[in-house]
């Protein structure tokens, strides 16, 4: 993993893998041509010819099909034709190698692959690979790699300050909760530190926090009250019960007491903060109900712009 | 559930969530669309570009691979985006909520849900919370709610009614088999008295009758010989095989004995007596073979009028 | 199985059900006809309107991720609608009979039907059911049953032989491995035979072999270097794990050592022989890497031809 094989000869969009080597201007170009889709979807016929008779494959080794009907319905509103492959029954439980897998389906004229694996890397062996071997034909888009990234989350999390606030640079932000085990902390801590937000802030209990965090530009808080003063976005992580379950919290009760975002505690941050969540969430564990429906919520609209920021990485692919 | 939200402002459907409720203009509104689309299934080219670009979602939270099929067939046929959710391995196993998951779907632009549901009522929850966050965009359509009802099941056999025996209002419909646990039973009973027929009868043992069915308008009978005397139709219900096995039944060959159509029982209807089953059938439980494939059997008619009137029901809820 | 239903009155191809009993014209017309469609795959959009609004059922009674993909693609590629049924969770587990569940999506105007299924002669049973119930509307084509046929991957095998080798007529043929519980084998052996191929030969363990293959016109070697000898064509099969761990071999090793293609081997067939595979190869056990990956193996090509031949083989069972 030594090059970042994510941009072609010319600067286009080759493969997207993580935030993380991407330039600030391919970054907005993603966010400026996604402005052009958030219309589409409010059509009757929400559906343009950009990808049409294209080839996507979602590769999902990691079951998620939340994150795959997100793809699934970029793709057919750029009226694509999509495969979704169960990869658990497929080839690779034969005993096929990945490889050996992404060979056969590059050899069906696949043009592209959405990758989500649970070992960080995998989508980079996959792009790396069709590039040598295959002069250049499918691109990659990470849905998801282990701890690493999530590229489009990412994307579409930035989508969502530009559309609520503007300029960037005049910014705090906040993630809060389980960042050491997420790849959506990751790719936001990339993403906002390239658009030049001034102070980005991780809230967090010590044992949910990666060690070196701070080399990221990043300012950390244990105590959420204090971390949360004045900030403009909060965006809240999602507690997977594991953890919960785990030696690395007492319970989720204690949990929701320390680091759930209730709406005195929302009352520090500045008044028209707004209030993100990649989804799905846990009501009354990292986030009270009243704050996830409350009018500082922008919670859905995440979603809607995640399906027109995965048009755009596709339809700038596509063109790559 | 004091209300019935199926119809909008000006009488137009706007979810399809039970029989009950709805007047008999809309079901013969129903009726009427769907014979224009029995032609397109006889075509080459099976399409209509009514729904193009709309994005339908098959909820399935009860997995029914034969009527989630039927609803993907009738939606491709009109040019929609069919998204098939497995829901048994999605977010709501990772603790989402129900309506959660509703507001994300929604928030990705759905038009359609058609959700399967093994509790009664769930299709109402989420039509309503529909109505009252979202602003009366994507409609819902109840593709059998736990024991309550099963409507475009009894819509279709009306129009097999129709198609075969014309008017209504001089039938004997014969009901037969598990009425207890049967959505359809309820849905055609609902239908039946609606479109006015004059003698709905119900025959089963005490045990698969429910308690009150008379209240519903209907004749019941414990002997299949003397219910099934000069009816012009017989709906046959599919035995569920917990409870061939469950204490509510002696055991399959018993049942048959008594309550399986054969050849004999079906020379005491009307000699024009047309058969009907919602499928899968049980040969040699409920039905004899004879009598499945005999010429009195309009079950594959049923099916084949079973796509044209969900394509009536999803254009009629486009167009409200 | 005393017919054999593939060609209508007039020659057409009705059905695709086995490489035995399709004649050579017929087999030409089909690899001809694929011929057309090779270059789709390169276009961007790699769609033409030839089955558009056609219903085609993936109906895999036996799980194969890989084979029904390579359906979908053609399929999709011809703009037919496409059906995937997951047969496991579907009907047939309520207990219903195969034949009803075809009679149902045959009642919902399917046009095509590809059949997977573990049981020898399943599709020729649906093939004979629907020529016999439903006037002849639609189409079986076999994807694979038992260890009987898999005529798609025979034609796409001779589509690549053709292409490398140009004619039949002159060729020595190796077939290498378990022949004994393949229907690849099987259809390869018929194809070669129908098209010319002077020598035919089987080179496997006597335990792999089935009793009688010299009857097929096989010339049999149980030594992997004799058999290897002059050829100008080998074409390995796969090794299910299945007979590793039972009694019909001592060891993935011990096979390897004695029928796993290796550089040395293959350096005793002609020196533009090339290799073949219909995945998913066993890298190590039936396969060297450096054969897998070296400038003698058609691997990939075969995949990619695979999706024309099934192009031409839907698209000729349209006009059928």
């Amino acid at each position: 993993m030594t090059r970042n094989p994510q941009l072609g000869p010319d600067g286009e969009l080759r493969h997207l893998l993580s935030i993380e080597g991407l330039p600030r201007s391919m970054i907005e170009r993603i966010l400026d041509t996604a402005t052009s889709f958030i219309g589409v979807g409010d059509r009757e016929v929400k559906k343009v010819p950009l990808l049409r008779g294209r080839s996507v494959f979602n590769l999902f080794f990691e079951s998620s099909t939340r994150t795959r009907t997100t793809f699934d319905i970029a793709a057919q509103r750029l009226s694509a034709d999509v495969f979704n492959l169960d990869i658990g029954v497929s080839s690779t439980s034969k005993g096929e190698s990945l490889l050996d897998t992404i060979d056969n389906l590059a050899a069906m004229q696949a043009d592209m692959f959405v990758v989500r694996h649970a070992q960080s890397g995998a989508p980079y062996l996959i792009a790396e690979h069709l590039d040598r071997t295959h002069a250049a034909r499918a691109s990659v888009i990470n849905a998801g790699d282990g701890r690493h990234a999530h590229p489009t989350q990412g994307l579409l999390d930035m989508y969502t300050i530009r559309h609520f606030k503007g300029d960037f640079t005049q910014l705090r932000v906040a993630i809060v909760g389980d960042i050491r085990h997420s790849r959506v902390a990751r790719s936001d801590i990339h993403a906002l530190t390239t658009l030049g937000v001034p102070e980005v802030r991780a809230i967090a209990p010590m044992t949910l926090l990666p060690p070196g965090i701070e080399q990221l530009g990043v300012r950390v808080f244990y105590d959420m009250r204090e971390g949360l003063r004045d900030v403009d976005v909060i965006i809240m992580l999602r507690l997977q019960s594991e953890r919960m379950r785990g030696a690395l919290l007492p319970s989720a009760q204690e949990y929701f007491k320390h680091y759930g975002l209730t709406a005195d505690k929302l009352a520090l941050a500045r008044p028209d903060a707004i209030v993100m969540h990649p989804g799905p969430m846990n009501r009354g564990v990292e986030i009270d109900s009243s704050v996830a429906d409350g009018s500082q919520a922008v919670i859905l609209s995440q979603v809607t712009f995640g399906i027109a920021v995965r048009m755009a990485v596709m339809s700038l692919l596509a063109q790559g």
